[in-house]
């Protein structure tokens, strides 16, 4: 499942090594959102080609289209995606009370009708296990009540409390497997309330849990009280678990998350702006999409070996995306994804070599918004 | 340029050899269309990856944007678009005379709005020469004016000799050049008048081209009419010559072709049907997107090699699809263009072998509409 390979010395970033039935992968590590059972912009193909070690499926998505009976007919998700590595599926419980179709929540479950025809659902803390495991997840996420920010101390304490209470749930229904192919992660909420974040993590840990998903940050809040909450988490975690920060980041924000002591992110960021027209590069983002671009014989980013960067112009690119053609999506998507793993790749080296704060301050002097 | 390798001894089927400043190809051939200096939904690597020798670009189309000092200052058209292989370009003609903001035709050119920004534009017959040289293509196609289905004997020869008097100017214009990267083909018009048709072939030849175009069919008229017409001119027209059918076709078309002696196609169909869900197989078109393929764990084509197919299933294609996954462009169109690329090599094998004739019985009697 997880083992703690080495801790930095001057901050609390870490290095180790997940396990699930799929495969292993080395943390910190970033994880391409495939919310519907495809990385939008990139094959399975593409995705190995750049050394992807996981994905994450909403589980509530493929539920709605084209249903877990589609996808157990067809050998489960990874055989469906045509993806052989590490898949985790997020319950969609952000999605659901994100949704304007959401209707009702109760202790035993949520009501909401389907983005998609308004045909009314319901789903239980025991359902949403039901449905990833039929789905052949390799972790299975429980549902989850997130909170907006700001919510009032009396709303977040509510949803920490029913959110620990479907864990709960979540995790006997789980416990009736004894495949062995499943891992389980809890979700901790409880907004930027302290004594709620650490009374979801003291009974999560109850639980018998394989991995800790930290949910309801980056959803509005100031950055210093999110990253109170990590530090305020991580502290207060035993060292031996997983730490999942869901739906994050941008690469100064991961830098900042590793320092705390995060070893997973999963973000729509790199393929959403790649195929908008913005590129991760050492020097900051840059709008590619822009006039400045227009006669730009360069690639994307001078230092990175993609085949992007490798064979294409800014000029080029920008063609395609003011032509409209699809194949700005690919290599837009492509070039972001291919960075990210490179980012990734450099951090858990500079954690090996003992250079982390070094790098991250290296890093940051060259990255700028433009 | 174009060598006769063998002669079908039942049909005007051929082989041939084409060779362009940027590479050698066999014929027949078929090559996909990159209308704005990309091939919808597929990467040059990708292309590569399938075997494809050569793509059309439209002259008029990358003029328009990201215009020819663009292209230009990336080091022409194959770097521009990471493509290394031979690129035909056509002068656009077939889509200026089809634009509601075509304006005015003269003998010295012609006068039009642009589609992007209503803004006027004049081509001469030696400025889309130019064009095109800027471009770096590999073959030249002279602007040439083309008549709708059905047009008045008195309309199409109006046309048809403007478009002589036009390849006499452009192969004027050309010849100035003595690079030797560039070559040219001249467009065959007249409509469905055999006499015009002649005529215009007559006098093409007189400018000692490379290579002859026939413009102006498969735009409404009757199969008949079509094949009497390629009939017409493949009987009239030195065998040393390759004959390029534009915009040409499905399957049953190019054998249909192929047997008539045509050596070169090119066709939006397999791009275009890809990514709206319709695919190619043995057994003729299927529409992927529909009801009963939900459950469909089959590939597109069972007896289809290509990584679409040894891969993913019709229902995830369709899943895809259904939820509008910017992959399923990828994959279908990465299907159906690899799926042509089999059939022009089965054709070649097959006039080879001198069984072209039986291969294509044998194919019609599998390839039915579903």
């Amino acid at each position: 499942m997880f083992t703690l390979i080495k801790e930095d010395k001057e901050t609390k970033a870490r290095l180790g090594l997940f396990e699930t039935y799929h495969g292993k992968l080395q943390t910190p590590s970033f994880f391409p959102v495939a919310t519907q059972g495809a990385v939008k912009g990139l094959s399975p193909k593409e995705l190995e080609e750049i050394g992807i070690d996981g994905l994450l499926v909403n589980a509530y998505h493929v539920h709605m289209r084209p249903g877990v009976s589609v996808i157990k007919a067809c050998g489960g998700l990874h055989k469906f995606m045509g993806f052989p590595k590490t898949i985790i599926t997020d319950s969609g419980g952000y999605q659901i009370f994100s949704l304007e179709n959401f209707r009702k929540v109760t202790d035993s479950g949520v009501t909401f009708r389907s983005h998609i025809d308004g045909k009314e659902f319901f789903l239980s803390p025991e359902s949403m296990v039901e449905i990833q495991q039929e789905l052949g997840t390799d972790v299975v996420v429980p549902l989850d009540e997130c909170v907006k920010y700001p919510s009032s101390y009396a709303d977040a304490a509510v949803a920490a409390k029913r959110t620990i209470d479907w864990a709960a749930k979540a995790k006997s229904y789980y416990d009736k497997d004894t495949s062995g192919k499943f891992l389980f992660f809890a979700i901790i909420q409880g907004s930027v309330y302290p004594d709620l974040r650490k009374f979801c993590l003291e009974e999560v840990l109850k639980l018998n849990i394989d991995g800790a998903c930290i949910g309801g940050l980056s959803v509005g809040e100031p950055k210093e009280l999110r990253y109170n909450m990590l530090s305020l988490i991580n502290s207060a975690l035993d060292k031996n678990y997983i730490r999942y920060f869901m739906g994050y980041g941008l690469p100064e924000d991961i830098l900042e998350a590793v320092s705390e002591g995060i070893d997973l992110f999963d973000c729509v960021v790199p393929t959403r702006l790649g195929r908008t027209g913005t590129v991760f590069t050492r020097g900051g983002k840059i709008v590619v999409r822009n006039a400045p671009y227009a006669k730009d014989n360069t690639p994307l980013d001078e230092t990175c070996p993609c085949y992007v960067c490798r064979n294409f112009s800014r000029a080029y690119l920008r063609h395609l995306l003011n032509v409209n053609e699809v194949l700005s999506v690919q290599l837009l998507s492509y070039h972001n994804i291919f960075w990210y793993k490179q980012f990734m790749d450099k951090i858990r080296e500079a954690i090996t070599a003992e250079r982390f704060s070094q790098f991250k301050k290296d890093f940051l002097s060259n990255y700028k918004e433009k």
